[in-house]
């Protein structure tokens, strides 16, 4: 999965994942009335809405970009039929040949970070027959319980050709409170880089591993040092476009060979059509607005990257 | 909320929650086979087989203990079906007077908290109606990103008379290769238990907030530092039995009122049918042998804390 996602940024010249975490207020009136008119103003409703909106901006990207990335959270808050919005979603974007990485954020002690490994990459044994969850490609954990909480994940993902992407700095602007704090003197970000580092090394593909990182865009300095120190971690860069991340700031979280991050943009492309600059596109042609976005965010990175020297 | 739990705590005398994490290797044969061959060797089956299981168990134990913990991710691991499942015994135990603490350990930048704090604790707005998803009173969650992915949660906590508990320090071997690392010469876990009771504070219950935090039974030194650190928060302790907690070691995590911390117990209830020590009940009488366990882990504590003049 690791070697079919750098094929295909490189293929696509697009190191680039559009977050799929819909919002109501993000959705056209259109496909809302239209789910709300079938399902009623329930649950069911606004998740069958978030589905059809997802699609929508599906066959608008798919072909300019490697992945999408839900935004668990964003199904979950509408439970089960939110849940069920998301499986169809995963199911849908896979079916569309995108490589999908699931936000989860999940981590936990052993034997339930094997659950939720189980869940979201693997399979369950039932009378002989392995059978499958949510079935995401990738996913992003949480290491804040340490290796044991983190290694059931690599143990799935080495089964199933699956990856994780380990948070280490991330975007948001309190990050700092525990990941900047110092520890023989090095901030704690850098110690879990090593840590992702390390277990990267055991569960590598063919350039990259199996074993990425989370860095945040809004902090491009850190981006640079955890570059060097995760030499083959491929990079999930959140926090460009809406968060305040720009080109410029992204190449630094780049390898030499213009590979080795991916970066993620939601709102700035999901809801393009409700921006100044794409209103021409109308609320009925979202994917249309969606689709000029991401050629500009391409186009950003693109040309940062050839300014650095670091071409896809 | 928090008061409520509080009151049954006392009124029950049993500072203990039990974890309804199955598996199926805990399912006694007579159920695994009905809903098998219900619903076929499906997630559906294992999801109803889990769910019938969590019933009889709650149906054993709901008159003697405060509240139920069901893990989140042994439901996730069976995708919608599980997820169902889970939604389905959150609604039983609190139909059964049982506080629902789900251990779902979320935690993300604000606006995805929101989110998830949206689906377990609140509600979304549709059209001028709040409608509610999986709907726990409590839940846990993770600070590796930070105020701004708790304080979401502490929001709605405060809308709907809930609350949360923050990882601080985790019952597994490894919490400590990042939790333990000395920052300004003091571990990580103090600093988040500083954290926790500041957030505390600012969301009081009568006498505990609604803030908690979770600290492993397996560190009862640390379990006693931070309890001076965070003397309002309600601890929650997972660890005990099967993970290697014993009674005696629980007396640092109560305050001088014999309240203040609520111990959970999953395997060692749940699957209790299993040990030989209560072989006698037989597989059938699943539930009988939980009570017992439940029994059992009560005057353990209930001993250990009046051997130490904490009596609850």
């Amino acid at each position: 999965m690791i070697n079919r996602l750098m094929e295909d940024i490189r293929k696509k010249q697009a190191p680039i994942v559009v977050g799929l975490d819909p919002m109501l207020a993000y959705v056209p009136e259109q496909i809302e009335k239209a789910a709300f008119e079938e399902f009623g103003e329930t649950l069911e409703g606004a998740a069958e809405a978030f589905y059809r909106f997802n699609c929508g901006i599906v066959d608008a990207v798919a072909d300019l970009v490697p992945a999408v990335k839900p935004q668990v959270a964003m199904y979950e808050q509408l439970g089960i039929p939110g849940m069920i919005a998301f499986e169809k979603t995963v199911r849908y974007c896979q079916a569309a040949g995108l490589t999908v990485i699931g936000d989860v954020k999940r981590g936990d002690i052993g034997s339930t970070s094997e659950a939720y490994a189980t869940g979201h990459l693997g399979g369950v044994e039932i009378g002989g027959k392995k059978l499958y969850g949510f079935n995401e490609d990738f996913i992003t954990v949480n290491p804040y319980l340490g290796s044991d909480g983190i290694r059931p994940f690599m143990k799935v993902c080495k089964e199933e050709k699956k990856g994780i992407f380990v948070l280490v700095k991330t975007s948001n602007p309190s990050s700092g409170e525990l990941q900047d704090r110092l520890i023989d003197g090095r901030p704690l970000y850098e110690h879990v880089g090593e840590m992702v580092a390390a277990w990267g090394e055991e569960l590598m593909g063919d350039a990259y591993s199996y074993v990425g990182a989370v860095v945040g865009a809004t902090y491009p300095e850190m981006g640079a040092v955890l570059r060097k120190i995760m030499p083959k971690a491929l990079i999930l860069v959140p926090g460009y476009g809406a968060q305040g991340g720009k080109g410029a700031d992204l190449v630094n979280f780049f390898n030499e060979d213009g590979l080795g991050a991916i970066v993620n943009s939601s709102r700035g492309i999901i809801a393009a059509w409700k921006q100044e600059k794409y209103a021409s596109f109308g609320e009925a042609d979202f994917g249309g607005a969606a689709r000029a976005a991401v050629l500009e965010m391409k186009e950003d990175i693109g040309s940062a990257l050839a300014a650095a020297g670091r071409p896809v």
